[in-house]
């Protein structure tokens, strides 16, 4: 077992409880089927990591890790109202099982139990955690309304679209890691680095993420292949074709984002690939990479010590799912 | 000027400057524009009364009840999605003006920011201060959600609505008062009392806010008068009209809730008259009015401090509004 296949097992046993009260069952009974239907994980593992690099895992990083899992989840809910998206990791999403009303609601409590969580620190870190917590809850939102903004816009720019995608997704990688390394009393250089080591890392995840909703393998991603292009999201696939694309490609382009005819998905991606979008985006994601590897560097643990997050690195970007 | 009006004024101005960051426009300035579109800011009014009991107000009362108006304009903007409200204090609501999910998502952010105002409080009251905050803040989406499932359901006792009430509406007014006095260190049993004073009167303010639904001044209400009534919420009202209305009107009254005719409203504000609900809901606010009363007198501070709370407690239940 890998150090970070350790970490999750450790993370999926502790976060194995009960985390809502049980009446009114219809409103936790949906929440707690959801957080059971796993997903990856992946930001309570970094918090666990942040911590682990300067030693014993803290209680306090599991309560903290479980606070980042809620925060994470309580998005997905919203989100999947806000997109009507019927599924999600495979399963109908729980508005479309439950009823909007429900999801909404049930979402706003997984925030304030994120919360509780929080509360669990203990005093000396508690305004830190929460300062970072707060700063990139605000920051995620914020990243999800551009989202929607960028939906409704003919021209959305690299640059904006890499904005947008550094608070919907990166910051939270970024504080997920630091929460961990607060707890562990890290100097500022470290937190600093570490933080960004997540941001880079984050936005060459979502990059692959991008990548899996054009050109990923439906039986493993869990999610409706091909949903981006379907509901015209800007993705950094479709804003580098429209930048790259020849004049006819462009046109149609445009024309099948206007029209929404049935074979959309297929249309577009034929024009990706005849524009290499796929390879073009491996490249980036590999740049970002970089990045990220280079605050990794100028952290001040021993180097046996980066192991895991070099693991998590290449796990994140090469994952298929 | 009352004491009371004072408070509000003093609110009113410490509460008059932006909350939210400038960018993205599209998800604060509706939040601000809700926010200055004022309503009667009786919660932060209660925290400050709740400090103001034991001395001179402490700045971080303010703090508070900025958190609590956040976390309550919150719960309104996301009850108006649920609800499908077209209108809020007489105007348009967010999701009507800008779309469900940029309500959805800014009532997301409106309840972070409350926890930034929560985390300015000094260290030695903020853990105690986050329990009570959460602790209410999941009591009060527990009570939203029951009163959604109360609408699905045909015999709903005043036992199981009152106890929906306590949770949705009464134990933030509690709450918003035992903040204010943990700030001034006051001692658990006048916290004690003094969150059963606010959650009795509660209740008694929700029999006038189901009363002022039905028998209102649409003038003054700002809110569709008979909204209860045409979509067929469950109310005080309603469930004791059912209960003592004689087999005709009770039969009139299941047939007009399953038919939901244009006269509807007319119709059942006839009946609730001639089994003189309005009379019956008065005296039941009285009652819930006196154990509030109750609950002050042992509150262990000169009387005179006390003239406010009586002063807050008959606004309360003799509002028009």
């Amino acid at each position: 077992m890998t150090g970070l296949e350790k970490l999750q097992k450790d993370f999926e046993s502790y976060f194995q409880h009960r985390h809502f009260p049980t009446a009114p069952a219809s409103l936790y009974n949906p929440l707690e089927e959801f957080l059971s239907n796993s997903g990856k994980r992946i930001r309570p593992v970094l918090c666990l990591l942040g911590n682990s690099l300067y030693g014993e895992i803290d209680e306090h990083a599991f309560h903290l890790a479980a606070a980042i899992e809620l925060f994470h989840n309580f998005t997905l809910v919203h989100d999947d109202i806000m997109d009507k998206a019927p599924l999600r990791r495979g399963k109908p999403t729980v508005h479309a099982i439950h009823g909007e009303p429900t999801a909404l609601l049930g979402g706003d409590v997984m925030m304030v139990v994120a919360y509780d969580y929080i509360m669990r620190v203990p005093s000396q870190h508690l305004k830190k955690v929460l300062y970072l917590f707060n700063k990139t809850a605000k920051e995620v939102c914020e990243g999800q309304q551009l989202d929607m903004d960028f939906e409704k816009m003919q021209n959305v720019s690299l640059d904006e679209y890499m904005h947008m995608i550094t608070l919907k997704t990166s910051v939270l990688l970024a504080c997920s890691l630091q929460l961990g390394a607060i707890l562990a009393n890290a100097s500022e250089d470290d937190q600093h680095h570490l933080y960004e080591f997540g941001k880079n890392l984050g936005i060459a995840f979502q990059i692959q993420d991008d990548y899996l909703d054009a050109f990923g393998d439906p039986a493993k991603f869990g999610k409706q292949v091909g949903g981006d292009i379907q509901s015209n999201k800007k993705t950094f696939l479709m804003i580098h074709a429209l930048e790259t694309a020849n004049a006819d490609q462009k046109k149609e382009l445009l024309q099948l984002i206007a029209d929404n005819p049935g074979d959309k998905v297929e249309r577009v991606l034929n024009i990706f690939k005849s524009c290499k979008i796929d390879t073009w985006s491996n490249q980036l994601k590999e740049d970002y990479l970089d990045r990220s590897l280079q605050h990794l560097e100028k952290i001040n643990i021993p180097s046996q010590q980066k192991t895991s997050l070099i693991e998590l690195a290449y796990y994140l970007i090469n994952r298929d799912k």
